[in-house]
């Protein structure tokens, strides 16, 4: 089907020609020679997927967008503390190519003009046996995915061309800004410059910056988390030249234009997009890409502002586990425990992302409980993002819990583990609520119940025959034929047709939902519980796999003896039925209301 | 409990007192009266909750803190357009009491600097009947949620030392920016710096902007989205005076500073945070609490880069309907339809954001499904937060999957209802999932099913006591009372005692969870089906609401019969309490399936 997004862009494409203005006669003067009526656009998520219109595939050089990428190099090779020594980080307000440079220092105002980003380059470390340019070159390919390489013709044109940059490298050396001879740095920083790239290329290596240095595509971490935002930082503010304040104002995200017709913009953590046209205005930037993106910005509501107002954190669900039970059937002196206790246990449930204002939501939520709760379930299930700050809130809720309550995490994905290592958290996590439930459950009951609250080890007694008048028991039990099964068994397989109940008398067995799904633990039965019950349904098979956990003794009341029964002790059979049936919508009302 | 939020801005209030440095020989003379070792910290979220430590309460005087909202107030006055020729948005980097303004027009480079501020506040146009300083202290006291009033010995103070202040407001004068007698200008200027507020106060004014222009604790709307969009921007790039880019890279949260000692910052959507402690940095900075600020960024990860990467949408499942059938009991043949064709009906739950990214997601998904697919159902019930982009977006997505595939969304909140009046949508739009699937299903069956798959207005029938062998039917029957109940007449209440088992004949019957989750339909019953059964539980009482939807013809099978056919009629007994366990269990998988 077509796609709405697609739709979208073939919209903007479509609407881009309508404007006009801007020249090709740029300093870039290869530029010059391409169809002024060319428009690319791509766009590429961080999940990696790319949405391309128009002439997304044409090759241009980079120019100046190359400064971003190599300034994130410089960094990543010196740290912060050296670069910035060497480079501020303040908007310059003035042209690309100003001689904006700190007075007595020297210092370049931001590495995103031009005699910043020489500096920049300059200070780029290559690994060895390559040299700055290959180590250039090889990251650039990296954050697009591909090999990249130099438009040889744009590097002549532009090496020619290049007196200006040529004065703004002596600068630097005479400041000392670069040591010793300043050539190669200018030599390496038009070389850049002429890298050819496409706007899918460059959508990629956007994206790049959006996935906070992950290449969505590759999954190769190219740069640092720290590093790209610095870089995205300065492009914010420093990104758009002497427009950025308005920049900053209209359209709210990181962004680089080059005078080959390119720009860039970043939607951290979202997306990242490319444009190619070749018309600058006065400033070097493409017309028709800068209308591309402030549209893009508006009708997508990518602006900082608004983005970062998503996401808010909610309690999805705040409940006490009595009226939350697990699905473990229990003794029924256990459910009488959990009936009066079981609100000092609570589940919270939480949706959206797990950073600061979710765990803040939750910490109030937590604040406010009763100082006699026992334990609080966070059940993380449907959180979405988890972050390393998430953690350190985490590790101290549990402390300001005190050693009264305990702290358990429903964790499926398995995001927090990682992260809790760092912080030695002591914490209880499970892959289920379920699981969590059946924690909390037996917390209460260690500490309000009695031994008889725990199931039996072994048990003759069975809670479905015991739902049958005492008159009829024996006349059941007669027919129950012995199993055992060992650890890991399978004891009964989807699809299996019906073919008795069966009675644990020691042991444990889970219900799993179908594999497709996850695998899941539906229900944990213990001794004196059945199972086999569910496959009395239209098609008298079984829904659920149920596999022994430990080594199981099981006692069957196989499907013909319920048969012979129904037939030849019908009063019995009543009975035995009229238990089944209790038993059945028992389960089932309690089903309903836990998921509810 | 002790909240850990709580436990955090302690331990930063406490490591503030290992800051030193700075001074209280302010430009504000009524600063050197304040104790240097005053430290307030407060916080207060976009939903209205204070955190707050130390002298949090302790009042001083708004100062530069206050360009931030007179400028916003101008906006909402005059709109961008006329502002933005008198004011422009571009970083001074320069002194905040700097002659930063434009060659030639005169227009000062931001609302943030002295003269930008005073140009801001003369264009401020007061409501009938109250003076321009009336209107200042009326908004700004709306923003902090209480009536805020002047500190008369800081504006004698302010006013006499002003000459710096009262050469600018004439500069402005001279350019024209400002037009007639420039004095009261000066003058509204010079009071709204002494607006005495408390760091309490100033983070509720924070929390205002976070929120995007209302009042998270009065629900008041001061200011419009876009006004408050546009000063966060300038509070990122301008905020923070000659130190702006640092404070982009490093905070990258929009900031105010004042020389009363206060600082403001705001994470939009998020919080808004204030501080208070007077020794003030070079810069007119509290150097305590710029630490705070930085402090709260790095450790709660607030940087624009870090917050907006938050709230990735994902699809948390897909499944086609014939996996997740909905709650209502359709007659067999339905059953069979849907188990062929329910393919063609494909559920999308999304989770997390419905912004771009989250469309972006939804239209992929949509995209890659099979062109006869008959439904998509959009399930948003854990979607977090609905954007205008959405609804443009979805309405794309209505329109590129054409006639043949209908598009239903499940918006238990409404959230959708309102925004899809502008753009004129027409949407099947469902409270709950299960109303969906019921939608759902009823397309398949109408194009790959017959008459008979849906359910008969009225019937004799009843599913239930088909599933008895024939030959025990009529034994069964003869016991049946007729019943009537009118469209919404509650049938059973929760916790009535079990009284039988009740077959409808004509109408429509719902299942409502309690009230206190949500009053959620739980099942929609038709004409042959049955209810009652659920209270064959260890309480024998009913678990939930039965209510009349229609006027409802029923004919009940009275416990005291059921009974008796127990004791006299045990053949008969055991094929109707066989049936019973049948469709319980039947419905206990359905159940465990549409929910594992």
């Amino acid at each position: 089907m077509y796609s709405p997004i697609q739709k979208y862009l073939d919209e903007v494409h479509a609407g881009l020609f309508r404007i006009h203005g801007g020249s090709t006669e740029s300093p870039n003067r290869v530029l010059a020679s391409k169809d002024p009526n060319l428009v690319g656009l791509a766009l590429t998520t961080s999940d990696g997927f790319t949405y391309t219109v128009g002439d997304a595939d044409e090759r241009f050089s980079m120019q100046s967008i190359s400064k971003v990428f190599s300034y994130a190099i410089a960094l990543q090779d010196n740290g912060f503390t050296f670069m910035d020594s060497k480079i501020d980080v303040e908007p310059s307000g003035s042209s690309y190519n100003d001689l904006s440079s700190e007075s007595g220092s020297g210092r370049p105002k931001n590495a995103l003009i031009n005699i910043g980003a020489i500096a920049a380059t300059a200070h780029i470390i290559p690994d060895s046996g390559e040299s700055v340019f290959d180590k250039i070159l090889r990251v650039y390919s990296a954050c697009a995915g591909r090999q990249l390489d130099v438009d040889e013709d744009v590097y002549a044109s532009d090496s020619a061309g290049s007196a200006h940059n040529r004065a703004l490298t002596w600068f630097l050396s005479s400041w000392g800004i670069i040591e010793g001879d300043p050539i190669p740095a200018h030599d390496d920083y038009t070389r850049q410059c002429a890298v050819s790239v496409s706007a899918r290329d460059l959508s990629v290596m956007a994206a790049t910056l959006a996935n906070l240095g992950v290449n969505p595509q590759t999954g190769e971490r190219v740069f640092e988390t720290k590093i790209v935002q610095r870089v995205l930082s300065v492009m914010l503010t420093c990104g758009m030249y002497d427009d950025s304040g308005d920049w900053v104002s209209s359209v709210g995200m990181p962004a680089k234009s080059g005078v080959g017709g390119g720009i860039i913009s970043v939607q951290p953590g979202q997306l990242g997009m490319a444009s190619f046209s070749p018309p600058l205005d006065e400033h070097g930037s493409s017309v028709r890409g800068l209308a591309a993106h402030r549209w893009m910005s508006r009708d997508l509501e990518l602006h900082f502002v608004r983005t970062s107002n998503a996401g808010r954190s909610t309690i999805r669900s705040r409940e006490s586990i009595d009226r939350l039970p697990s699905s473990t059937r229990r003794p029924d002196v256990a459910e009488e425990v959990l009936a009066e206790y079981g609100h000092l246990a609570q589940v919270i449930e939480v949706m959206g992302d797990l950073r600061f204002s979710g765990v803040e939501v939750v910490s109030r939520a937590v604040s406010d409980l009763h100082e006699d709760t026992l334990c609080v379930v966070l059940d993380l299930t449907r959180a979405d993002e988890v972050a390393d700050v998430s953690v350190r809130a985490l590790s101290r809720l549990a402390q300001t819990l005190g050693s009264h309550t305990a702290l358990g995490l429903v964790d499926p994905e398995e995001r927090m583990a990682e992260l809790m290592v760092p912080v030695q958290m002591e914490l209880a996590v499970f892959a289920s609520r379920n699981e969590a439930l059946v924690w909390a459950e037996d917390r209460i009951l260690e500490v309000y119940g009695n031994e008889d609250c725990f199931p039996e080890d072994e048990t003759e007694h069975a809670v479905l025959i015991e739902r049958v008048d005492e008159t009829f028991r024996d006349d059941i039990e007669q027919y129950l034929v012995a199993e055992s099964y060992e650890a890991g068994e399978t004891i009964r397989n989807i699809g299996d047709p019906f073919d008795g109940i069966r009675f644990i008398t020691s042991g444990t067995v889970h219900t799993l939902s179908p594999a497709e799904t996850g695998r899941e633990v539906i229900t944990i039965l213990t001794a004196g519980m059945s199972f086999g019950e569910l496959s009395l349904n239209d098609h008298f098979n079984q829904p659920f796999t149920v596999r022994a956990e430990t080594d199981v003794e099981i006692r069957l009341l196989p499907r013909d003896a319920i048969d012979r029964l129904t037939e030849n002790s019908p009063r019995v059979a009543a009975h035995l039925w009229r238990a089944i049936a209790v038993e059945g919508y028992a389960r089932l009302g309690q089903t309903l209301r836990g998921h509810s």
